[in-house]
């Protein structure tokens, strides 16, 4: 046992296959801590799930052994799942202030206040947690009090930069604490696990505050119509240069979109954001104001559908219509995946008349090239592990690193489960894996929608189900009802009754085939009539709904 | 009637709403023709849809007057609809030659071949069709052979340009007819209909060559490994440029994926590609080559799960198997909503140890804006009509056009059905509309599967089916069996068995309560089990599941 203890375990649990589900346990003697706690949203083959969160087997077996959960940042892929893990590893969560503000709010929400110990770090102090030193650093993202985490153990120190930025001027805050990445590289630093999101992006990412300046010059060309502007329901600074615009403009302010309304509340409780007086007016008094006195700052850039956006643009929202005369504005890019639902918005609110300005409106909250290579020059590290992203962005910084010079012994591709061990001579090495995977929630039920489930529902939305149902006597085998056919999501059965007619009598030559040849084993019977029916249709129509036959047995 | 004749009418069936099923009737006193006659991929949530076309309703109730169709180009969006549509509205295709040479091999795998009438145009040419005549001119884009399309009636002229691009340095065949447009437009053009596809991107289109470029230097680069190269199956000029560069560089070239084959192998036959003695080998013959003095071109640039490069990919390709050394090229960019499936196969051949290469090894086959002003001021229509692509698109080249001084009565963003009509003077205006929409094709089913059949089948994806089964007495309305309980898509039934124990349960005491109140009418007893059933499962898990209660009559 001695000889485990001397090492230095990394184990990602999540956050190297997609993006999301960012979560990564450090492992030394009887003391993990976890950094971060994220969820991802489905694929789009996972119907009906809501969202995905990691598996934690390996915690829930160490569990006694968990010290705390150590967040960089307030973003979904960071903290959502903290309620389903949370319920299983109670142990305490350590964040800065907004990012803290935010967790709070999602305990809230799923009744977990209570339960869940709490605390508040700045940047720059250390948190002792078992056999680990937790210092946070500051950095920029596109959401305030980023961090990323200097982890000191006794078998050498790693740095995990969190999703971050290098902002020299970011509209709240200080700027990233280069000096401090400095300070503990000079000291020497074990291993660097650097955001890998925009590693294929040459250059450098641009400051939040030229989006400002972008603002600017909208409000001043569009002095005459109501200005709507979607964005990042996160998105704090973004909001602050809106109304920083706004105020400018003589315009008043209406925050509109549930998770926005959110955020900034908090945002407003904590200090991160400067509202000046008699700026932000609810939706209800929008109607005082003439459309040119007023701006709309909305969920829904990412086209979802029931964003406030999609609302106002279809109609359904209950104070906000969009009129010809708005100007709207995407402060956003598509998120992958996304393209097709945002141009669908993009297309029903040009088809309402209006202004809609969709480029250059946005600057990113991930580190470009150059900026990945500035932080590797600062901490220089011995070894490099990519993370957070996909795998062509995990291997486009490995194409960073490895132009700065470390090569394949000093580089770490990771996928979710395997462990990387440092012994205290600084040698690194995968060794072995523990179980991960992503586990689904749908509604109340975590993971109870696994591969079975989800096939099945692939199968019937490619074409649906016919069911087929039968009474047959329990003690001669007599048909005394069937075969009905009832059938979802196939044909539109009106327009088929022909079809439905013929597919019965193929199934009732076959049942009198059976019956006369004396067979009466229920599973042979849902055999043939499986068989018979998916032969039946395909040769008609060549589609393949599931076939589900049911048979009841009556006892005369 | 009289009146009504002396007027040209334009009536888009499709293509107006969406990247594809372009389909256009104009019409005259008697006289019909159509251009093109395409179809469109199915939306997202279109599950289990193979293909969309247009509805023709107008074409079939005017079925004498339709004196041909006039195919602009080879490409599904403008010629996959013609078997479904020929089958109906039976009138001779008119297209150039390699464009006839793709429909010629589509018909074929309809067995149509010999129901429907083709001629072959040159460029140039006159085609008479009642009370129009219709001149193909040579245009550039990523298939070759296509055309504009000069359509003379009695009341003007209308240029159609198709999908186009301005390429001076073609690879095959001569640069557009830029001086026959200039010709035309000096005699006086009524309206311009013009490809909107790339309206929103700045600038020029580069020439199809340069890629030819980006491929040499490639192929200089990486002289030691295998090269695979997917893009686009009907892009010959770049299947051209590819085997020029192999040629150079002294490999063979293998071309795989179904579509790809089909119409190289008609380019080959029709002389539209050039292809070096002893260049082509046939995959068979991979295997006598080293890798270094091959090259594969293939489809699958798209992420096509079913295309050859994922079946390589992934192991399930019989012939071909990616090896780490191998240097694999996307030539193309993802098509909006394919991202994520680019994504993910550029993300497996990484894992494969491949390199890949994914930038900058395409160019676009349509006019980007600098482009769509050129064609414009040589044609100097009377009036602007943007056809192809999504509003958006056609939005972008209005204000395109608006900054060569078209105003707003000589603009006209149709939607499909709409009818423009243009009188003699010609003045225009949109009168009236026809019935139009998209209608789908799922296996051999053209239109059977509607709104009802697609609510179902998302309904079924989203939470799956509970069917719940019930055998009655004829006579007293007793229950003889069930209720029996069974479910698909809606939890893994093994894990929640107390959950679907408890749901009978429950069915069961309203069962009991309906019957000690003597109901027995089924629709009643149907929907008390649906609401019952409904409510205790949302309760329990929030899912919603279809629920479908079957009532078995037995007479005793």
């Amino acid at each position: 046992m001695k000889k485990t203890e001397d090492k230095l375990r990394v184990i990602p649990l999540g956050g190297l296959e997609q993006i999301g589900m960012n979560m990564t346990a450090f492992e030394y003697g009887d003391s993990i801590i976890v950094v971060d706690c994220g969820m991802a949203f489905p694929e789009d083959d996972m119907f009906g799930v809501d969202l995905v969160i990691p598996d934690i087997s390996y915690l829930e077996e160490n569990q006694k052994k968990v010290r705390g959960f150590f967040i960089t940042h307030g973003h979904e892929d960071h903290i959502g799942a903290i309620p389903y893990v949370l319920r299983k590893v109670n142990a305490p969560i350590y964040a800065t202030k907004l990012t803290m503000g935010i967790i709070d709010h999602k305990l809230e929400e799923h009744n977990m206040q209570k339960s869940v110990r709490r605390k508040v770090v700045s940047y720059g102090t250390n948190v002792n947690a078992g056999a680990f030193h937790v210092e946070f650093i500051r950095t920029n993202h596109s959401i305030q009090d980023a961090a990323a985490l200097a982890i000191y153990s006794p078998a050498g120190t790693i740095v995990h930069t969190g999703d971050f930025k290098v902002d020299y001027t970011p509209v709240f805050g200080d700027a990233i604490d280069l000096q401090r990445f400095a300070e503990i590289g000079k000291k020497g630093v074990l291993a660097l696990m650097c955001d890998s999101t925009n590693a294929e992006r040459p250059g450098f990412t641009p400051s939040e505050r030229t989006v400002g300046r972008q603002f600017d010059n909208i409000f001043a060309e569009h002095t005459s119509t109501r200005i709507i502007i979607a964005t990042f329901a996160s998105n704090v600074d973004r909001v602050q240069q809106i109304i920083n615009s706004a105020n400018k403009y003589g315009r008043k302010v209406v925050v509109e979109g549930r998770s926005m309304v959110n955020i900034i509340s908090t945002a407003i409780e904590l200090g991160y954001i400067n509202i000046p007086d008699n700026t932000l007016i609810s939706v209800d008094e929008l109607r005082n104001y003439p459309d040119d006195k007023t701006c709309i700052i909305t969920t829904g850039s990412q086209g979802e559908s029931m964003a406030a956006l999609s609302r106002m643009a279809n109609g359904s929202h209950k104070k906000i219509q969009i009129k010809p005369s708005d100007t709207i504005i995407f402060s956003s890019h598509p998120i992958p995946g996304n393209e097709k639902s945002v141009g669908k918005i993009i297309n029903e609110l040009y088809r309402k008349g209006t202004n809609v300005i969709f480029q250059d409106v946005h600057v990113s909250g991930h580190a470009c090239e150059e900026d990945i290579k500035l932080i590797y020059s600062l901490v220089k590290p011995k070894y490099a592990i990519p993370v957070h992203g996909e795998y062509k962005h995990l291997k486009a910084q490995e194409r960073i690193v490895s132009s700065l010079g470390y090569d394949a012994d000093h580089r770490f591709i990771l996928k979710s489960g395997d462990v990387l061990e440092f012994d205290r001579r600084g040698n690194a090495a995968v060794n072995g894996s523990v179980k991960t995977g992503a586990v689904m929630v749908d509604g109340l039920g975590v993971g109870d929608v696994g591969n079975i489930v989800l096939r099945d529902r692939q199968h019937l939305a490619e074409d649906g189900i016919i069911i087929v149902v039968l009474a047959l006597d329990g003690r001669t085998g007599a048909i005394l009802s069937g075969p009905d056919i009832v059938s979802r999501g196939f044909v539109y059965v009106r327009d088929a009754e022909d079809l439905m007619e013929n597919a019965r009598n193929v199934l009732e030559d076959r049942l009198d085939d059976l019956e006369s040849q004396g067979i009466r084993d229920w599973s042979r019977i849902k055999s043939e009539v499986r068989s018979t029916l998916s032969e039946f249709v395909w040769k008609e129509t060549q589609r393949d709904p599931m076939i589900l036959p049911i048979i009841q047995e009556i006892d005369v």
